[in-house]
């Protein structure tokens, strides 16, 4: 049995990707399942509601050296705790590739389109996989959330060509309708507590030049839900550098609508990591990152080299 | 312009595929050509001449930043010197994945095939890039050799299938012979040096558990021609591993018609290693290694696995 795994803090891309992977894998005569490590968020619960598929089965622990797949990812970092003491299956991804090794050949695929559903799509074409209407509608549901219904620098002519086919077979007549309404779902992050806003919701670690940094992304259509709370963040972020050894931590808030980043800062270095990185100041814990809405292609890339 | 570069000490699965990659990159509208940083051994040089297909320009240098695209390998060590001072465009291979890391999401292709042909004939296919008849010649060749016209156990059944169809569009009526005719001119390394022997043949470098290590693979129909050279290949090695920090050396005679692997030993550290991971005794410098005669599938894994 193959467990196919997402990233920490699961995005819709992810947990989509694990489900319509494993699907494919079984009709190419494996034994697989999506298996759930984490929470999923509203957004991504919107989506399964539509496909009416379930959630996948948590599961809080593997045996060792069980066969696990991974989407979306591949640092370890951002993988299941001890990745090397399972037997890696195969990878899909969309990512820069990262500290992964392998101890023997095996499937490895990697694509600079926008959401590892993308990729997926043209495996399902290629090996002459069927996609079902709950499949589309979860492939649709990846591709509308990574490139935010194609406001993400990373949207492809690829993501364009595809959409429009998968709302077909998912029967999803007013596609504009469907993404409204997972962004508004993804925007409703209820009471979640400020330490989960910045490191549960969509954040991700990385290290750079020997600093370990976390790179929080809030998608939203309501970006005061997250600027109203400026202070608490700022303490908050202070407490989570000392207690968990970060070098740097950035909290970025992302106005889906309007294609602006907010980002807010807790203290001096971080203020002069923006600077250098985006040449951008920060006037009282807040830094206008303009345009820069993709964590993958716009932050991410100025970041490593500041850091580096 | 993107060179695609394929592996020190080349092997013809390396230098076919890099010509089949920069032809399809071409076909899929890129700028790309296949370039020759090593020196073309008589099996490959006999597939060129079926496929009417002149040897890659030498280019002793690339300027900093070049793009270039890898197949047939991904392991720093087996690559252009420098490997980061290039921006790397795409990787096609089929061997296990080793220290690589990319500043930006990439094509990766990797697939447990058992050639990295094997894996561009599937690109063509998906992309409905045309197989001309050189193209498939240059395929064929690269097939044959790497699983040994199907002896070797990497072999699957996708190579099974795909041999004739690619047979069939390069024209080529007697593949036995085709195959025979490329092992007796890989067999014949007529005056070449016992140093060229075990460096430039067919080695690859390897690092396990903080030990430098060097496997050379001869694959050949006349085992006799190394294993009559054996007191001067055990001198050269033991030249090799002091003047080169070597700290392992293996010399593998590969027998391809009787599928037998013979290998040369230096010293009694060499012998521990044969001993530990193969569980095999060395005779006055000789360890029979059966048939292990993939140095992918049946020599590294337990060689990692006793130096590790």
């Amino acid at each position: 049995m193959i467990s196919v795994i997402w990233h920490s803090t699961p995005d819709t891309d992810a947990i989509t990707s694990a489900l319509v992977y494993a699907h494919y894998l079984r009709e190419i005569g494996e034994q697989a399942q999506a298996i759930r490590l984490w929470d999923i968020n509203k957004e991504t619960q919107y989506v399964l509601d539509q496909a009416k598929i379930s959630s996948p089965k948590l599961v809080t622990s593997l045996d060792e050296g069980s066969h696990i797949a991974l989407v979306d990812h591949n640092e370890s970092t951002q993988s299941i705790d001890h990745l090397d003491r399972y037997q890696l299956h195969s990878v899909v991804d969309h990512h820069k590739l990262w500290d992964l090794e392998t101890s023997h050949p095996l499937l490895l695929r990697f694509e600079a389109l926008a959401s590892t559903n993308s990729i997926l799509y043209k495996m399902y074409q290629e090996r002459g996989v069927v996609i079902t209407a709950p499949i589309a509608t979860l492939m649709l549901g990846g591709i509308i959330s990574d490139t935010l219904y194609f406001r993400s620098p990373t949207t492809t002519s690829f993501e364009k060509s595809v959409v429009p086919k998968l709302a077909s077979i998912a029967e999803i007549s007013d596609v504009e309708a469907f993404a409204s309404t997972m962004f508004s779902e993804k925007s409703d992050l209820g009471d979640i507590s400020i330490y989960d806003l910045i490191k549960n919701v969509d954040a991700k670690d990385f290290t750079f030049g020997g600093k370990k940094s976390l790179v929080a992304c809030i998608e939203t259509t309501n970006p005061d839900y997250c600027l109203a709370r400026k202070d608490e963040i700022v303490e908050t972020i202070s407490d989570i550098k000392s207690k968990e050894w970060y070098d740097c931590v950035l909290f970025c808030t992302i106005d889906i609508l309007n294609e602006k980043n907010t980002t807010i800062v807790a203290d001096k270095a971080d203020e002069q990591v923006l600077e250098k990185a985006f040449g951008a100041r920060t006037t009282q814990g807040i830094a206008d990152l303009g345009d820069r809405i993709s964590r993958k292609k716009t932050i991410i890339p100025p970041l490593q080299e500041a850091l580096s």
